[in-house]
């Protein structure tokens, strides 16, 4: 039997459509020139004894180059190590010396950043398109598009020898709290986790509905989760792949146009920056992160983005999609709150949600719990972290410290992060419906709502707020007052304090970074700067 | 890790859709009433002594409870004999000895033609909704309804332990030579060999693209490659399915209405069927069989069916769909042409054509060459049948017995069965395209090109008509005079003589069958009735 291993996708591609396009930095590769360098690469890194099981980092934006990296360590069995580069210094080299990187190919654009690493690995792969660029001192150092001009064209035997279940990459997430954590992909296990994503937006009528002529461009970066399967589907279905490079919102939007991109994914912050960019006609956008804040979906919805999010991390996969009821009709409001937060589970895909007895909560719309995942294409766990591991992978579900509840259609909602939820006298504040109310309300442009330490309450909720028209903290507690009777809420939910500040942090996957939120403002007893921040109406 | 296998596709569903609906001979069940019937038969069977590597032979049109039977035999372990009632006796008794069918489940609607067969197995269950039905004498016998009513509902434990390479079924394909030919299929292979083409339906735009919100309808019988799939998809995105038992054209057409069928499958010919009816609406339709007839296409194309074509069979299962090239604009006659008669090669699926000396084919639009194929979902091979195994699988590939070429694009066209190709002076000709080409004559209904045999060429073609208007020899052949001189055929494949018939003999699938008529036709030296049969202008 012929196995699921990632270059068998290119290759096929290449029988198939040969002459479509992947644009990159203002360059084209047909996909036959593509594999052509996929090739070169390849044979120039088994001169260099890059071999099956070696560990390769890449260091990169979304780039050709990045994406030449992937086949080519697929066809020699290389392990992929797609290095976050939104760690800290001191995680990511942690992380390249956690996951014995064996060379570190890194883009000219984070030469300078990597500055400090050259010292520490020997081996070195410079990504750049300029043949001048000078390089820095290392040990053993090599220019990518050398290599590339060097490499023979000639096939791979030990392509022929890789199985399915044999590992393609490593990735390390972020960690908000001791190391980052590395988490092996199976050729396997990344292929059918990404692909069934795609399947599912193809299969559901509404939402970010994907299809043969769509041209895809990732704004999601190919460390996590290998640009949410984007490094795999548009090659498995043959379409035209425009990869962003580092541009900016402006730079991606004359993409957009240019190449008539017609899908693509990012983080609703992103969506939120798109959105306030220039028409640009209809988008089929796939985002993911909850909560997603109903005044983006609005927003997204009167400009023609239809969208659909997915609900997973790197640690589970994609795990659910957002779906519009099959009894829900399309264009209603209504419709639009499912979208953007009824997260049906992939066919295979079990999801259970437990309260603090362990105990599965009723589909009632309402019941918090924890919820866990068990899938087909379920990583095994953390690598070489066999006690964190085990706190996360239990008996063959993974639980993903998120907190949610059933839908009574057996959808489910996912309110909050564990860590981020607040407890306040013994009960669960969903901090995540909070923040979604709260963007409904025209003065706010981002909210993030964190626990403050309470000596009655043990915790309390602080809203921190970045405001885009003057707003008072007292209209703020009337406007969530008002929805208290409209039952979206309970009365003891509503925030005790706002801070209002010029720019919330983001974390490395362009969510709200709450840690360093809480850091900032979780155990002060008095807000100093409140009165001098707030906005004055 | 958990793996692909049949029934967690129900379990899934359960959860997600539990009261979506099966219709089947004007019953409706929902999923979770479906599941309940499915625990019932499957505790029952295990009562009668059913368990894991037993085969159980069910002989039935598509009904619930046959789809039932799936997935209990699934969660038991049992090994599903879907028998082609559509053998000849002696060869639909030699495929349930082959297999060794331990228990037959049988539809009241064959209890009169399987009467031979009772002497010959000890064990059968007879379907009916007639608890009155009057049974024939075998040694152990009951009523399937009874199994129901007295089965637990209980969760089978052995469920869990079924793996993903587990067989889950046997069929035996028509054997136009010898004995039937059996052929198993794991839980991996039947899955994501179905699954991949409903994908691939999704994720193209034109044609028949299937979504969440249609209701579904099998024509082809389970019997075949489980209904093309439509005993797995339905049920793995929660939709409608409906079953159509032993309806009529007529009766079909009235189910269609009433249950607002929107996606069917067939065979060309039940689609020519289909489109004589009065009018339906828009309807999507899978349909398959090479030549598919540009008659049809059209017809369909004008009565608002989007139609999409599969290449596959029993031995190979889906391994292409037919798909308008993305360079191609849709509602135009060129559009119409690649969806009957362009079929790309799903993702991981190679298909290489060779010719005689077993060098591939150029991708040319013309050469033809004998269609081999390899893929993920690939059966090994006949049941215990090593010798013919080692005819057809060779080196990891099938040899499909198919004569194609590629076009430029690198889609391929199903031209003809290497049985039914006729060589004329060494060279082949084609039939599928000469009947496709004669298809659009407007005076033929139907029309079949044999080989006859010829003392100077070897071979000559021959014409087998069935027509709805008055036409004569001279004039079909006019008209393929005139399609040479268009390119669209060589002077040399234009049959010497064309029968008048009023009746052409369908195999079991629905398609020519070519056999009967060559047995009839191909060795006279004279056609005797040639005159009588043909209609005068």
């Amino acid at each position: 039997m012929k196995e699921f291993v990632v270059h068998q996708l290119l290759q096929h591609a290449l029988i198939t459509h040969p002459d479509q396009v992947i644009v990159s930095d203002g360059k084209r590769f047909t996909y036959r020139e593509f594999y052509s360098r996929v090739l070169r690469i390849a044979n120039s890194m088994k001169m260099l004894g890059i071999k099956k099981g070696s560990v390769v980092g890449v260091l990169d934006v979304n780039t050709n180059r990045f994406l030449e990296m992937h086949y080519a360590c697929s066809m020699l069995g290389t392990i992929l190590h797609t290095i976050n580069f939104r760690l800290a210094p001191e995680q990511m080299l942690y992380s390249m010396i956690h996951a014995v990187d064996k060379w570190i190919f890194v883009s000219d654009i984070f030469l300078q950043a990597a500055k400090p690493l050259f010292a520490k690995f020997p081996n070195w792969v410079v990504m750049s398109d300029n043949p001048e660029q000078p390089l820095p001192e290392a040990k053993v150092i090599y220019q990518y598009e050398d290599l590339i001009k060097s490499g023979t064209e000639k096939e791979l035997p030990e392509a022929n020898e890789i199985q399915e279940t044999d590992v393609f990459s490593i990735f390390y997430t972020t960690g908000t709290t001791g190391n980052p954590k590395g988490i092996q992909y199976k050729h396997r296990t990344i292929l059918m986790g990404s692909l069934q994503l795609f399947h599912h937006l193809a299969l559901h009528k509404y939402g970010a509905r994907i299809c043969n002529r769509d041209v895809l461009m990732p704004l999601i970066p190919f460390f996590h989760i290998h640009a949410w399967g984007m490094a795999f589907f548009p090659i498995y279905l043959g379409v035209k792949l425009v990869l962003p490079g580092a541009a900016d919102p402006a730079a991606q939007q004359v993409l957009i146009e240019k190449e008539k991109v017609s899908f693509l994914n990012m983080v609703p912050t992103q969506l939120q920056m798109l959105l306030e960019q220039k028409n640009f006609g209809h988008l089929k956008v796939l985002t993911g992160g909850s909560p997603f804040p109903s005044g983006i979906a609005k927003k997204a919805n009167s400009a023609n983005v239809n969208f659909s999010l997915i609900y997973g991390g790197s640690d589970q996969l994609g795990t659910a999609i957002s779906v519009i009821p099959e009894t829900v009709e399309p264009d209603t409001e209504e419709a639009l709150k499912w979208l953007r937060a009824g997260m049906r589970p992939f066919p295979m895909v079990e999801i259970a949600i437990k309260d603090k007895e362990g105990n599965n909560v009723p589909h009632d719309g309402k019941t918090l719990g924890i919820i866990f995942v068990r899938s087909p294409w379920l990583p095994k766990g953390y690598y070489k972290e066999p006690e964190i591991t085990k706190q996360h992978f239990i008996d063959g579900w993974f639980r993903t410290g998120d907190i949610g509840y059933f839908h009574t259609n057996h959808s489910i909602y996912v309110a909050d992060r564990e860590g981020d939820a607040i407890k306040s006298g013994g009960e669960w504040i969903p901090t995540g419906i909070l923040e979604t109310i709260l963007s409904e309300n025209l003065a706010i442009q981002q909210v993030a709502v964190i626990p403050k330490n309470d000596k009655n309450w043990g915790q309390r909720p602080l809203g921190i707020v970045k405001t885009k028209l003057e707003v008072t903290e007292r209209v703020l507690k009337d406007f969530l007052l008002s929805k208290v009777n409209d039952g979206k809420l309970a009365k003891f939910w509503i925030p005790d304090q706002f801070i209002f500040v010029d720019e919330i942090p983001l974390t490395s996957a362009g969510k709200l970074n709450k840690k360093a939120l809480r850091d900032k403002y979780s155990d002060e007893t008095s807000i100093t700067n409140f009165d001098t921040q707030r906005k004055q109406l």
